[in-house]
């Protein structure tokens, strides 16, 4: 069993954090084999940011993310980039406030950035909402996994908004599968 | 021109934000190719952490780091894991306070954990301590570049504490080369 999950959007989204949480929530409490990678051009100058893990039962010899099951998607640049080739059995979840095109896969909407900027006040929260949206969607960790990772990662004194912010990915899923 | 650095040490001691740092400066503020990446198995619970930056002019197809050139290593099991097999060509820093081995290749002692503990308080400055070293002893990105990366990566409210992070290290490497 290996999932790829890719993050991609604009720098100061988080995207390289979500992706060291998740990994991170993979190995230290949920057992399995993590790699956790971005990859960077000079062209990242211009505000592109991608990253990605893989999670795996096996250790990972190839640690080149392929094929990702999964991806979240923060910016229209970065759907075109990344989301626009996706397999029609991948999962993506996009932020509708970024993203105009729309997959031939299935996806839900996670309008992580506003719900962010709407309920905590901040959108530095929207990756963690975003996570929240990952967890319910797909299951790739538990809860208590993901969210002890999350709170090993994030500044003190954020930790409760960070909780919230889970729960704000969670429910937005929720709603959607209803 | 192509340089492999690898970061390990124990959970908790930023290996993993080091990379990022270090990526990051070199990627957005250097012009580079980079890849960035952390690994882990399931014994990653039991505390050891790792991560590595590929630095490149070129673009990088083949993202498993393979033979540093530059170890940055904080904890003797991470010296054993890693630092044991380095060539002899290879630059290595050791942060003598976790580390007890010494290798055949060049080294630097870096007591990043009682420097930064000493000289700013708190010892989670010590892998940006370590930063500052490996800036100074191999200048693989310029002290401007490193210095925005820091100040993008880092709790807001700590910056001056960080930049003088980045300077301790920079003095432990000057003074051994004196």
């Amino acid at each position: 069993m290996k999932t790829e999950i890719r993050f991609s959007g604009l720098g100061g989204q988080g995207i390289i954090t979500a992706a060291v949480i998740l990994g991170r929530a993979a190995a230290l409490y949920a057992g399995k084999h993590v790699v956790q990678t971005q990859s960077y051009g000079p062209e990242a100058r211009g505000g592109a940011s991608a990253s990605a893990v893989i999670i795996s039962d096996e250790p990972i010899y190839y640690p080149k993310v392929t094929n990702p099951d999964i991806y979240a998607i923060m910016s229209e640049e970065a759907y075109k980039k990344y989301g626009s080739s996706a397999p029609s059995d991948a999962l993506m979840l996009i932020d509708p406030g970024f993203v105009s095109s729309r997959p031939s896969c299935k996806y839900y909407e996670v309008p992580a950035t506003a719900s962010a900027k709407e309920k905590l006040g901040k959108t530095v929260f929207a990756n963690v909402v975003m996570l929240g949206g990952i967890l319910e969607a797909t299951k790739v960790v538990s809860y208590e996994a993901l969210e002890k990772a999350v709170l090993d990662s994030v500044p003190k004194g954020t930790e409760e908004a960070n909780k919230k912010a889970l729960e704000i990915g969670r429910e937005i899923i929720r709603s959607q599968q209803k």
